[in-house]
Protein backbone atom coordinates (compact mmCIF):
# COMPACT_ATOMS: atom_id res chain seq x y z
CA UNK A 1 0.00 0.00 0.00
CA UNK A 2 1.45 3.37 -1.41
CA UNK A 3 1.60 5.78 1.51
CA UNK A 4 0.57 9.37 0.57
CA UNK A 5 1.71 11.83 3.22
CA UNK A 6 1.93 15.44 2.02
CA UNK A 7 5.57 16.01 1.42
CA UNK A 8 7.24 18.82 3.39
CA UNK A 9 6.96 22.40 2.11
CA UNK A 10 10.05 24.91 3.45
CA UNK A 11 9.74 28.36 5.31
CA UNK A 12 12.60 30.71 5.27
CA UNK A 13 12.35 32.26 9.19
CA UNK A 14 14.09 35.54 7.87
CA UNK A 15 11.33 36.24 5.33
CA UNK A 16 8.70 34.26 6.54
CA UNK A 17 8.61 32.89 2.87
CA UNK A 18 6.79 29.83 2.30
CA UNK A 19 7.81 27.54 -0.41
CA UNK A 20 6.96 23.88 -1.81
CA UNK A 21 4.51 21.82 -3.45
CA UNK A 22 1.20 23.09 -3.04
CA UNK A 23 1.83 26.37 -1.44
CA UNK A 24 -0.17 28.85 -3.02
CA UNK A 25 -0.16 32.93 -2.50
CA UNK A 26 -2.53 35.73 -2.91
CA UNK A 27 -2.11 39.52 -2.72
CA UNK A 28 -4.21 42.17 -1.52
CA UNK A 29 -3.96 45.81 -3.16
CA UNK A 30 -5.71 49.06 -2.26
CA UNK A 31 -8.33 48.67 -4.84
CA UNK A 32 -9.59 45.79 -3.26
CA UNK A 33 -9.77 47.12 0.13
CA UNK A 34 -12.93 49.70 -1.07
CA UNK A 35 -14.92 50.86 1.76
CA UNK A 36 -12.43 49.17 4.21
CA UNK A 37 -10.71 52.36 5.18
CA UNK A 38 -11.95 55.14 6.96
CA UNK A 39 -11.02 58.20 4.93
CA UNK A 40 -12.66 57.28 1.81
CA UNK A 41 -11.43 60.32 0.09
CA UNK A 42 -7.43 59.81 0.95
CA UNK A 43 -7.79 55.92 -0.32
CA UNK A 44 -9.13 57.41 -4.03
CA UNK A 45 -6.29 59.47 -4.27
CA UNK A 46 -3.98 56.32 -3.64
CA UNK A 47 -2.77 54.17 -6.51
CA UNK A 48 -5.12 50.89 -6.38
CA UNK A 49 -2.60 48.98 -7.54
CA UNK A 50 -0.11 49.54 -4.52
CA UNK A 51 0.19 45.84 -2.42
CA UNK A 52 -1.43 45.98 0.77
CA UNK A 53 -0.44 42.48 1.97
CA UNK A 54 0.17 38.92 0.98
CA UNK A 55 -0.51 35.71 2.10
CA UNK A 56 1.64 32.73 1.21
CA UNK A 57 0.05 29.59 2.68
CA UNK A 58 -0.14 26.09 2.32
CA UNK A 59 -3.21 23.88 2.40
CA UNK A 60 -2.17 20.56 2.91
CA UNK A 61 -5.70 19.41 2.76
CA UNK A 62 -9.03 20.37 1.21
CA UNK A 63 -10.43 23.23 2.75
CA UNK A 64 -13.32 22.64 5.32
CA UNK A 65 -11.56 19.03 6.52
CA UNK A 66 -12.97 18.58 10.13
CA UNK A 67 -9.67 18.52 12.72
CA UNK A 68 -6.76 19.54 9.72
CA UNK A 69 -5.07 22.71 10.03
CA UNK A 70 -3.33 25.57 8.15
CA UNK A 71 -0.12 27.21 7.53
CA UNK A 72 1.08 30.86 6.28
CA UNK A 73 2.36 34.12 6.65
CA UNK A 74 1.46 37.12 6.06
CA UNK A 75 3.27 40.23 4.66
CA UNK A 76 1.45 43.31 5.33
CA UNK A 77 3.06 46.89 3.60
CA UNK A 78 3.51 50.05 5.80
CA UNK A 79 1.79 52.55 5.11
CA UNK A 80 -0.93 55.30 5.74
CA UNK A 81 -4.66 55.66 3.94
CA UNK A 82 -5.45 59.14 5.50
CA UNK A 83 -4.62 59.10 9.04
CA UNK A 84 -5.02 55.34 9.36
CA UNK A 85 -2.64 52.47 8.98
CA UNK A 86 -2.37 50.21 6.48
CA UNK A 87 -4.61 46.91 7.82
CA UNK A 88 -6.07 43.52 6.58
CA UNK A 89 -9.75 43.56 5.70
CA UNK A 90 -10.22 40.92 8.97
CA UNK A 91 -12.43 38.74 9.36
CA UNK A 92 -14.57 36.48 11.64
CA UNK A 93 -14.38 32.59 11.08
CA UNK A 94 -17.08 31.04 9.45
CA UNK A 95 -17.01 28.35 11.54
CA UNK A 96 -17.32 30.50 14.57
CA UNK A 97 -15.56 28.51 17.57
CA UNK A 98 -12.63 28.30 15.16
CA UNK A 99 -9.33 29.57 17.12
CA UNK A 100 -6.38 30.71 14.98
CA UNK A 101 -2.58 31.40 16.24
CA UNK A 102 -0.53 34.57 14.74
CA UNK A 103 4.03 35.14 15.96
CA UNK A 104 5.36 37.68 15.16
CA UNK A 105 8.78 37.21 12.97
CA UNK A 106 9.45 40.74 11.71
CA UNK A 107 8.14 44.32 12.17
CA UNK A 108 5.98 45.92 14.36
CA UNK A 109 1.50 45.94 14.19
CA UNK A 110 -1.44 45.77 15.87
CA UNK A 111 -3.70 42.83 16.02
CA UNK A 112 -7.24 44.33 16.24
CA UNK A 113 -9.46 42.00 18.20
CA UNK A 114 -13.66 42.56 18.18
CA UNK A 115 -16.13 40.26 20.06
CA UNK A 116 -19.43 39.48 18.94
CA UNK A 117 -20.55 42.11 21.24
CA UNK A 118 -17.95 44.79 19.31
CA UNK A 119 -15.95 45.13 22.19
CA UNK A 120 -12.92 46.10 20.80
CA UNK A 121 -8.65 45.91 21.71
CA UNK A 122 -5.70 46.05 20.16
CA UNK A 123 -2.22 43.88 21.14
CA UNK A 124 1.05 44.99 20.07
CA UNK A 125 2.60 42.94 17.58
CA UNK A 126 6.90 42.95 17.35
CA UNK A 127 9.00 40.32 16.57
CA UNK A 128 8.56 36.83 18.64
CA UNK A 129 4.89 38.20 19.84
CA UNK A 130 2.61 34.99 19.96
CA UNK A 131 -1.43 35.93 19.92
CA UNK A 132 -4.24 33.72 20.35
CA UNK A 133 -7.39 34.45 18.64
CA UNK A 134 -9.96 32.17 20.61
CA UNK A 135 -13.11 31.50 18.44
CA UNK A 136 -15.83 34.34 17.90
CA UNK A 137 -13.60 36.92 17.44
CA UNK A 138 -12.38 39.02 14.48
CA UNK A 139 -9.25 39.87 13.89
CA UNK A 140 -7.39 42.40 11.70
CA UNK A 141 -3.99 43.68 11.58
CA UNK A 142 -2.28 47.31 11.54
CA UNK A 143 1.58 47.76 10.32
CA UNK A 144 2.31 50.22 12.64
CA UNK A 145 6.10 50.62 11.64
CA UNK A 146 7.74 51.97 8.49
CA UNK A 147 9.14 48.11 8.14
CA UNK A 148 6.68 45.39 6.87
CA UNK A 149 5.03 43.63 9.22
CA UNK A 150 5.51 39.57 9.18
CA UNK A 151 3.22 37.32 10.75
CA UNK A 152 2.93 33.29 10.77
CA UNK A 153 -0.38 32.31 11.36
CA UNK A 154 -1.73 28.51 11.97
CA UNK A 155 -5.43 27.40 11.61
CA UNK A 156 -8.17 24.97 11.57
CA UNK A 157 -9.05 23.76 7.94
CA UNK A 158 -12.79 24.12 8.76
CA UNK A 159 -12.26 27.49 9.97
CA UNK A 160 -13.49 29.13 6.91
CA UNK A 161 -13.50 33.00 6.79
CA UNK A 162 -17.04 35.43 7.24
CA UNK A 163 -15.36 38.69 5.69
CA UNK A 164 -19.03 40.08 5.27
CA UNK A 165 -19.73 40.99 8.80
CA UNK A 166 -16.91 43.13 8.49
CA UNK A 167 -17.81 44.74 5.36
CA UNK A 168 -20.97 45.39 6.64
CA UNK A 169 -20.36 46.83 10.07
CA UNK A 170 -16.79 47.02 10.25
CA UNK A 171 -14.70 46.79 13.35
CA UNK A 172 -15.86 48.97 16.26
CA UNK A 173 -12.65 50.86 16.61
CA UNK A 174 -9.98 52.58 13.96
CA UNK A 175 -6.18 52.18 14.43
CA UNK A 176 -5.51 55.98 13.65
CA UNK A 177 -1.84 57.93 13.49
CA UNK A 178 -2.74 60.71 15.91
CA UNK A 179 0.23 62.98 16.97
CA UNK A 180 2.70 60.69 15.55
CA UNK A 181 1.73 57.30 17.21
CA UNK A 182 -1.06 55.11 16.92
CA UNK A 183 -3.78 54.94 18.84
CA UNK A 184 -7.46 52.90 18.87
CA UNK A 185 -10.19 55.55 18.48
CA UNK A 186 -13.64 54.15 18.56
CA UNK A 187 -15.31 54.62 14.90
CA UNK A 188 -17.08 58.02 14.28
CA UNK A 189 -19.55 56.20 11.84
CA UNK B 1 -17.87 44.66 29.91
CA UNK B 2 -14.68 43.36 30.67
CA UNK B 3 -12.79 41.74 27.70
CA UNK B 4 -10.71 39.09 28.31
CA UNK B 5 -8.19 37.76 25.50
CA UNK B 6 -5.42 35.81 26.60
CA UNK B 7 -2.31 37.93 26.23
CA UNK B 8 0.27 37.29 23.98
CA UNK B 9 3.07 35.39 25.00
CA UNK B 10 6.94 35.46 23.59
CA UNK B 11 8.96 32.84 21.20
CA UNK B 12 12.80 33.68 20.70
CA UNK B 13 13.35 32.69 17.27
CA UNK B 14 16.38 31.65 17.87
CA UNK B 15 16.08 28.95 20.36
CA UNK B 16 12.71 28.68 20.18
CA UNK B 17 11.87 29.06 23.99
CA UNK B 18 8.56 30.48 24.75
CA UNK B 19 7.91 32.56 27.87
CA UNK B 20 4.97 34.94 29.21
CA UNK B 21 1.78 33.98 31.05
CA UNK B 22 0.42 30.74 30.75
CA UNK B 23 3.39 28.74 29.35
CA UNK B 24 4.23 25.40 30.87
CA UNK B 25 6.92 23.04 29.99
CA UNK B 26 7.53 19.23 30.54
CA UNK B 27 10.96 17.44 30.39
CA UNK B 28 10.89 13.67 29.30
CA UNK B 29 14.29 11.72 30.84
CA UNK B 30 16.16 8.70 29.82
CA UNK B 31 14.32 6.92 32.53
CA UNK B 32 10.91 8.17 31.72
CA UNK B 33 11.10 6.29 28.30
CA UNK B 34 11.41 2.48 29.56
CA UNK B 35 10.56 0.19 26.67
CA UNK B 36 10.68 2.80 23.90
CA UNK B 37 14.11 2.04 22.99
CA UNK B 38 15.26 -1.39 21.34
CA UNK B 39 18.65 -1.98 23.26
CA UNK B 40 17.24 -2.40 26.59
CA UNK B 41 20.60 -3.31 27.94
CA UNK B 42 22.01 -0.19 26.38
CA UNK B 43 19.27 1.78 27.69
CA UNK B 44 19.91 0.28 31.22
CA UNK B 45 23.55 1.63 31.02
CA UNK B 46 22.32 5.67 30.54
CA UNK B 47 21.88 7.70 33.20
CA UNK B 48 18.67 7.58 33.85
CA UNK B 49 17.98 11.34 34.28
CA UNK B 50 19.45 12.45 31.18
CA UNK B 51 17.61 15.16 29.41
CA UNK B 52 15.82 13.58 26.16
CA UNK B 53 13.28 16.28 24.93
CA UNK B 54 11.99 19.03 26.80
CA UNK B 55 8.64 20.80 25.60
CA UNK B 56 7.70 24.30 26.49
CA UNK B 57 4.14 25.20 25.11
CA UNK B 58 1.12 27.41 25.70
CA UNK B 59 -2.20 26.66 26.19
CA UNK B 60 -4.27 29.58 26.37
CA UNK B 61 -7.53 27.52 26.69
CA UNK B 62 -8.66 24.03 28.24
CA UNK B 63 -7.49 20.86 27.09
CA UNK B 64 -10.51 19.47 25.13
CA UNK B 65 -11.65 22.88 23.53
CA UNK B 66 -13.40 22.06 20.53
CA UNK B 67 -12.26 24.77 17.64
CA UNK B 68 -8.89 25.82 20.08
CA UNK B 69 -5.24 25.86 19.37
CA UNK B 70 -2.24 24.67 21.22
CA UNK B 71 1.48 25.96 20.66
CA UNK B 72 4.61 24.50 21.47
CA UNK B 73 8.53 24.60 21.26
CA UNK B 74 9.94 20.94 21.59
CA UNK B 75 13.70 20.84 21.84
CA UNK B 76 15.28 17.05 21.66
CA UNK B 77 19.04 16.25 22.91
CA UNK B 78 21.34 14.73 20.39
CA UNK B 79 21.93 11.11 21.64
CA UNK B 80 21.96 7.44 20.82
CA UNK B 81 20.63 4.49 23.07
CA UNK B 82 22.79 1.86 21.60
CA UNK B 83 22.51 2.42 17.42
CA UNK B 84 18.77 3.98 18.17
CA UNK B 85 18.51 7.97 18.21
CA UNK B 86 17.46 9.89 20.85
CA UNK B 87 13.81 10.51 20.42
CA UNK B 88 10.30 11.50 21.51
CA UNK B 89 7.62 8.82 23.04
CA UNK B 90 5.29 9.08 19.74
CA UNK B 91 2.05 9.13 20.08
CA UNK B 92 -1.85 8.97 17.44
CA UNK B 93 -3.92 11.63 18.48
CA UNK B 94 -6.72 10.54 21.40
CA UNK B 95 -9.09 12.28 18.71
CA UNK B 96 -8.31 10.62 15.58
CA UNK B 97 -8.89 12.83 12.93
CA UNK B 98 -6.88 15.99 14.66
CA UNK B 99 -3.65 16.99 12.51
CA UNK B 100 -0.48 18.93 13.74
CA UNK B 101 1.89 20.89 12.19
CA UNK B 102 5.49 20.67 13.00
CA UNK B 103 8.04 23.42 11.51
CA UNK B 104 11.88 23.18 11.99
CA UNK B 105 13.70 25.80 13.95
CA UNK B 106 17.59 24.37 14.10
CA UNK B 107 19.26 21.17 14.18
CA UNK B 108 18.83 18.08 12.00
CA UNK B 109 15.95 15.18 12.12
CA UNK B 110 14.00 12.76 10.98
CA UNK B 111 10.01 13.05 11.32
CA UNK B 112 9.04 9.18 11.62
CA UNK B 113 4.74 8.73 10.85
CA UNK B 114 2.93 5.62 10.80
CA UNK B 115 -0.53 5.37 9.52
CA UNK B 116 -2.80 2.97 10.95
CA UNK B 117 -1.90 -0.15 8.89
CA UNK B 118 1.23 0.80 10.58
CA UNK B 119 3.00 1.84 7.31
CA UNK B 120 5.90 4.04 8.09
CA UNK B 121 7.82 6.71 6.74
CA UNK B 122 10.14 8.68 7.22
CA UNK B 123 10.19 13.04 6.42
CA UNK B 124 13.85 14.66 7.06
CA UNK B 125 13.98 17.76 9.09
CA UNK B 126 16.04 20.21 9.30
CA UNK B 127 16.43 24.40 9.52
CA UNK B 128 12.79 25.79 8.05
CA UNK B 129 11.46 22.52 6.62
CA UNK B 130 7.19 22.71 7.43
CA UNK B 131 5.37 19.19 8.24
CA UNK B 132 1.98 18.35 8.28
CA UNK B 133 1.04 15.39 10.35
CA UNK B 134 -2.42 14.16 9.02
CA UNK B 135 -4.98 12.90 11.01
CA UNK B 136 -5.24 8.99 11.99
CA UNK B 137 -0.91 9.17 11.78
CA UNK B 138 1.26 8.53 14.61
CA UNK B 139 4.42 10.72 14.56
CA UNK B 140 7.35 10.79 16.62
CA UNK B 141 10.74 12.51 15.95
CA UNK B 142 14.19 11.29 16.39
CA UNK B 143 17.53 14.07 16.40
CA UNK B 144 20.02 12.43 13.97
CA UNK B 145 22.58 15.57 14.59
CA UNK B 146 25.10 16.76 17.12
CA UNK B 147 23.20 19.92 18.41
CA UNK B 148 19.33 20.14 19.79
CA UNK B 149 16.69 19.81 17.58
CA UNK B 150 14.21 22.35 18.03
CA UNK B 151 11.08 22.40 16.17
CA UNK B 152 7.44 24.27 16.66
CA UNK B 153 4.22 22.55 16.97
CA UNK B 154 0.54 23.81 16.94
CA UNK B 155 -2.22 21.36 17.30
CA UNK B 156 -5.68 21.41 17.55
CA UNK B 157 -6.78 21.50 21.86
CA UNK B 158 -8.78 18.64 21.29
CA UNK B 159 -6.54 16.78 19.86
CA UNK B 160 -5.26 14.56 23.25
CA UNK B 161 -2.72 12.41 22.79
CA UNK B 162 -2.78 8.30 23.07
CA UNK B 163 0.78 6.80 23.88
CA UNK B 164 -0.57 3.77 24.97
CA UNK B 165 -0.78 2.11 21.56
CA UNK B 166 2.58 3.02 20.85
CA UNK B 167 3.60 2.14 24.21
CA UNK B 168 2.32 -1.63 23.34
CA UNK B 169 3.06 -1.70 20.06
CA UNK B 170 5.67 0.84 18.74
CA UNK B 171 5.90 2.02 15.26
CA UNK B 172 6.68 -0.11 12.82
CA UNK B 173 10.18 1.29 12.25
CA UNK B 174 13.41 2.08 13.75
CA UNK B 175 15.85 4.76 12.98
CA UNK B 176 18.93 3.10 13.75
CA UNK B 177 22.62 4.78 12.81
CA UNK B 178 24.18 2.19 10.71
CA UNK B 179 27.18 2.43 8.80
CA UNK B 180 27.46 6.35 10.40
CA UNK B 181 24.32 7.28 9.15
CA UNK B 182 20.37 6.95 9.78
CA UNK B 183 18.50 4.54 8.61
CA UNK B 184 14.93 3.69 8.85
CA UNK B 185 14.86 0.22 9.38
CA UNK B 186 12.07 -2.76 10.25
CA UNK B 187 11.61 -3.67 13.64
CA UNK B 188 13.34 -7.35 14.39
CA UNK B 189 10.49 -7.61 17.07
Amino acid sequence: MALCFPAPTWIDWNSGALCGEGVESSVTRLGDLRGIFDDEAAWQKLDPTTEVYRVNFWRPVADGTQGGLFWGTTTLQPGLVGEEYFMTHGHFHAEPERAEFYATLSGSGCLILMDENRECIGQNMSAGSVHYIPGRVAHRVANTGTDPLVFLASWPSDAGHDYSTIRANGFSKRLLKRDGIPGLVLCQR
